[in-house]
């Protein structure tokens, strides 16, 4: 532990409150959803406190077990794993449309779900993503405040830190997610201020140079990512339709914009692995045509990634291209966190799927299909993959193909 | 423990069992809602994995956290405590209406609320109950199955055994609900199956005479229950509207029907204390004139009790009233469980609130006004408080007065 590091509690309570006042910017009289892991109460009842402090009229948690989404993928039949929950996603999205905000705290088994039959996975999480996607409009188009955070759950610990006793093993990446977190800092507070201003000036200055496109060159990766007409780029605190400032992600460290659907062309190799609902693919490699994935593997789980990029139309076209520093704070820690929330802010990235309407300027008045004439992708999913590392080049690339360099070996030049 | 008694997880298991196979009746297919204290999660998971080998197509657990409920109440606004979670509320009615069943467990600390300003608890519990009114009519009109068992939390288990030692009172209480639940008969399912026989024998012989009202008497009662016209008495199992087999408690030991909202009268004094909403109310005197309680003092909670009272038009007057033998097993433990299901089926007792219209003949094509006109009270609540003991009597009385003997000193004659 550092000189500044506090005990386990007072640093708990600090994520807490940096959840609260930083990641959701919880407004008073605000309802408060959150949705975590059985194991994380301990952070969720620092949460609530705050927020009822920061004047939340209710808060309603959603708990996942772990063991009752294996009991279900032991006993169910096939044909049940298209139920799902749609009377609990319509009154979630309700409750976002009423001006609730939205705090998700990940953290849960990375390979929960290894092991299990990839058809019947697949099967649910596509009902799943049905019903779930009114509530997933919402949030990507910041009509409500939320944020993400993370819990070090013994089970994600373990296969982090797989040569550590189990305390060790959670008490490390405790240290590790505090860190990143920027919690350790004389006043948490001012530091994600002076964060969040670094990402804006960043977010500015690729905004006003309007790319056509960016070119990703390195091992196995020759892409250029066309971007939407009138893309936006955005990084660390956005702004909900209401006005309010949320950082989505705690920690963040990307700034990331609309690519255009039908532009993206070329092979892309993947960086880090890829563990989506409780599988772990990785080792990717795609090649696109006309922005769409023609040809896919992967040294390990291709089929799970057969089945992402069937869910529909847009599943295998992107909706967010991201650039993050090889140097970011938490690609120094070393750690290959299996988790989506930490890895893509080590690496940029790309994401299959959904775009953020927010990732757009002027979408005033827009249509689903004006929107989708500029470029942007819709999906029932938004699944984020690692393309970075310290032997990427990025360039942007001007209508009439000339180059600007923007990363060398994964820094910013 | 009895030589039949197993270990504590096989008992658990076993509650988990019965929960879903005589509790719900679980049907092929049907989604399961479950309610339960974070405490109870080992309990939930039994339940959940009895659930998807009944054939559950989807088990949801809403978790309740006792330190979540003290947040809210230690630091929200008055005015933000009228907020409750419509959004969840409508969903959970809607899920039942497309036929998922309902299971809760109970055992959350009984006087978790002392202490808190009685105006503030009041006033959440009735945004809350105004919002959970849809799926509490599907409930009480058993338009789907539903159970509730209980969970011996720690808290629970000291207020019942304030003088053990934590871990002494919490097996103490789990004996004490494994035996009340008849899980250490050989086999609990036939047990079951012979209990039922016994209440629905019972409430046929009390349907076959048709009182005109019931006359409980013995030290500060003597109070006469008119009952509704065309009233049907149940107990033990009740069947849906779609014709499944249910058990909504675990245990149960009463027969109960619908008394007339406007012909009660007389006086009545409580046997047991009434733990409602985390607030103890005790020694309970009431005096009912046209069916409605006109005069009420408690020794303990009076303001409480005058606030459910308040609670609106039909909570002043009774929806239930229920026979319950002194000697039943759960009374013959002499343990005050401080907990609704426990103590009301150790007791004679009748309900404030709403009436059960499956507690009425003949409802076919019925009106709201109709079943009103015929004597069925509507409310917001439903709160049962015990007046029965061994030393209170009960006859049954004819239109023209003349009495039959039902109960002498508790016990059936
Ligand atoms: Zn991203
Ligand atoms: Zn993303
Ligand atoms: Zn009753
Ligand atoms: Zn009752």
């Amino acid at each position: 532990m550092s000189e500044t590091a506090r005990n386990f509690t007072d640093r708990l309570d600090r994520l807490g409150e940096v959840a609260v006042r930083i990641g959701l910017n919880l407004q008073p009289g605000q309802e408060l959803l959150i949705s975590a892991p059985l194991e994380a109460v301990s952070l969720v009842r620092r949460i609530t406190e705050h927020a009822y402090r920061a004047g939340a009229s209710l808060v309603t948690t959603q708990y996942a077990d772990d063991e009752a989404t294996l009991a279900r993928f032991r006993h169910a039949s096939d044909e049940s794993l298209d139920v799902s929950a749609d009377w609990l996603a319509d009154g979630i999205a309700r409750a976002y449309r009423q001006g609730a905000a939205r705090l998700a705290i990940t953290g849960a088994n990375p390979t929960l779900l290894n092991g299990q039959d990839p058809q019947r996975v697949s099967r649910a999480s596509r009902a799943a993503s049905r019903v779930n996607r009114a509530a997933m409009e919402i949030i990507t188009r910041f009509d409500t405040n939320w944020t993400i955070v993370a819990y070090a759950t013994r089970s994600w610990a373990a296969q982090v830190f797989p040569d550590l006793a189990p305390d060790e093993a959670q008490d490390r990446l405790w240290d590790a997610i505090f860190s990143a977190s920027r919690l350790d800092a004389a006043d948490p507070v001012v530091a994600w201020g002076a964060h969040n201003a670094t990402l804006h000036a960043r977010a500015a200055m690729l905004n006003e140079r309007r790319f056509h496109a960016l070119r990703f060159t390195g091992p196995g990766t020759d892409l250029e990512v066309g971007l939407a007409d009138g893309h936006a780029w955005a990084g660390g605190s956005e702004r909900t339709s209401s006005g309010v400032a949320c950082n989505p992600n705690i920690p963040t460290e990307e700034v990331f914009t609309t690519p255009h659907s039908h532009r993206v062309k070329g092979i892309v190799r993947s960086t880090k692995p890829l563990f989506h609902q409780g599988t772990l693919i990785d080792d990717i490699n795609v090649r696109f045509e006309d922005g769409r994935i023609v040809e896919a593997h992967a040294g390990q789980g291709e089929d799970a990634l057969r089945r992402i990029l069937d869910t529909d139309e847009g599943a295998a076209r992107l909706g967010e291209v991201a650039l993050v520093p090889h140097a970011s704070p938490i690609s120094e820690t070393g750690i290959l966190f299996r988790n989506t929330l930490f890895d893509e802010n080590a690496s940029s990235h790309i994401a299959l799927g959904q775009a953020y309407t927010k990732c757009l300027f002027d979408t005033e008045g827009a249509t689903p299909e004006s929107l989708s004439a500029r470029g942007a992708n819709t999906s029932m999913i938004h699944i984020d993959w690692m393309i970075g590392s310290d032997r990427i080049d990025v360039d942007g690339l001007d209508c009439d193909g000339k180059a600007t360099p923007l990363m060398r070996k994964g820094a910013w030049v």
